[in-house]
């Protein structure tokens, strides 16, 4: 094979989780109530969502300092030591979540923030599906935090993560290459990103990407071409990173509920604005639509592999 | 950009929708009601979701045909006139869903068995999903089938897509490369297919693959590519496909309860499993497990072009 295309990327935020997640334990309910007592495990403390933090990195709790009774999941082994997640409010310092996250994501231990992400993914869920949606009986928590079981009609239920594209559309403007950048009613002034959506039941992630460009900017795509995927855990998206090609002449139509301002950018406007000296606002590290940018400027593929300066 | 690679491969089950979604519509509810009026609208029958087929074309009824009080949702326009999906009984002709969508995907208008996906999987959404997971009041629908609200707590629930990661790890041994593939305790006796599992909360799609292959099959591996993605409607599921190259020595280690057996296998064995003459039989054409063999045997991406024979 050739071509291989994803450790040119920089690192994604929410990537890099260092755990086991050691699937297998979770079934064995001897084995978790064993792995619960071992003393070398420990608790993340999520309070109403917010990571409780030592400055940028996690802070991690003995088992007698959390209640025994609240809402908890299994995260995984850390070098063997179990890990969980707990939710629990008064027990240090949590501050606003995509904050913390960017700060987690720029300490020292980047994968904190996706460790972050895998526990407010879960413990969101689990707030948030109490009872069955099939018969409204409750539902009661099962394979450690990872599936809730309906006793009155059987039903079992996961977690949900749901499948969001998000996209540049390229033009070829009389030999220089333009990217699609847009702004959402709720973003701020000045801001662009690049367009995304819920991918639907019943279409692949490239037909998804095509729907979106043409539904929020009237632009009609031929190819499309997957570059990187980001969990997202606000409250729990995958996020899919791709490239699309325009074959028309770039004339927008803006929906105006989607897209309030859309424009076509290039290499250079878009250099300048990741370096924090254009007259717009990039995505910050954070976002993927900000690797999705970084990798259409700096030609990041398999034919011209350097690395980011 | 170079290295385009969608357009490469043969067309992928489920995929290619004739259909506008027309979203715009979906959320104006006086439009919608003109729409279900409009003459030319029809709708396709869900028969405890077989769908009612004429041979290998999906059936279109006329409005008055259907039972007026029962559960349908907004598929798109076909040209500009409306097409629905409803969920009713004793209509016509309804076989095993997967014996029809192969039929459907293999029959003249392939994009019927996409349109079969899209219907199937909101009409299972919306009878499985009654109820409010976090309030357990009755939700009623909305957007023309595309949520339901719980008038009682004010929660949005939407139709779930399910990411899953579909693989086959790829071993360089002594200069030949091999793939693996494994069979579910599920599966017929002798098939074997690519190794697949859910994408989890908190993970990547490339983490997911190798989590995957590591937990199943005791495989680590570095890289990933993406190759294509399929909607898989039994029930919601995003399948994605990719490979990812094996670092260690290939040795196996089965977890025994989501694989029972696995093994490397050469491209020549492939090519004849494949082409139904080999000691094992090959994912069906439905499956987008056929489609990464098909693509990893004749060797598709941007350096080698040319079309399947």
């Amino acid at each position: 094979m050739t071509g291989w295309f994803t450790d040119l990327l920089p690192p994604v935020a929410f990537t890099g989780s260092p755990l086991d997640r050691a699937d297998s334990l979770r079934r064995d309910e001897a084995a978790m109530v064993a792995v619960r007592r071992d003393p070398a495990a420990r608790w993340l403390v999520l309070d109403d969502l917010r990571p409780v933090v030592d400055g940028d990195a996690l802070r991690w709790f003995a088992r007698d300092a959390v209640p025994a009774d609240a809402p908890s999941v299994f995260l995984g082994l850390a070098d063997g030591a179990p890990r969980f997640a707990v939710a629990a409010t008064g027990l240090g310092t949590a501050g606003d979540p995509r904050g913390v996250a960017a700060a987690l994501a720029a300490g020292p231990t980047r994968g904190d923030a996706a460790i972050y992400a895998h526990a407010r993914s879960l413990l969101d869920w689990h707030a948030r599906h109490g009872f069955c949606a099939t018969c409204a009986a409750p539902t009661r928590v099962a394979k450690a935090g990872y599936e809730r079981i309906c006793d009155a009609c059987g039903a079992h239920h996961f977690p949900r993560t749901d499948p969001v594209v998000i996209m540049l559309a390229l033009l070829d403007a009389n030999g220089e290459e333009l990217a699609l950048v847009g702004r959402q009613p709720r973003f701020p002034r000045r801001f662009l990103s690049a367009l995304a959506g819920f991918v639907e039941p019943g279409e692949s992630l490239e037909e998804a990407v095509r729907r979106e460009l043409f539904e929020e900017a009237g632009i009609v795509t031929a190819d499309v071409r997957y570059v990187a995927s980001q969990p997202w855990p606000f409250p729990s998206q995958l996020m899919i990173g791709c490239l699309a090609r325009a074959t028309g002449t770039g004339a927008l139509t803006i929906d105006g509920e989607e897209l309030e301002e859309a424009r076509w950018v290039s290499k250079s406007e878009v250099r300048a604005a990741l370096a924090g000296a254009g007259d717009w606002i990039a995505p910050p590290p954070l976002a993927i639509a900000r690797t999705l940018l970084a990798t259409w400027v700096n030609e990041r593929h398999a034919d011209n592999p350097e690395p980011l300066p």
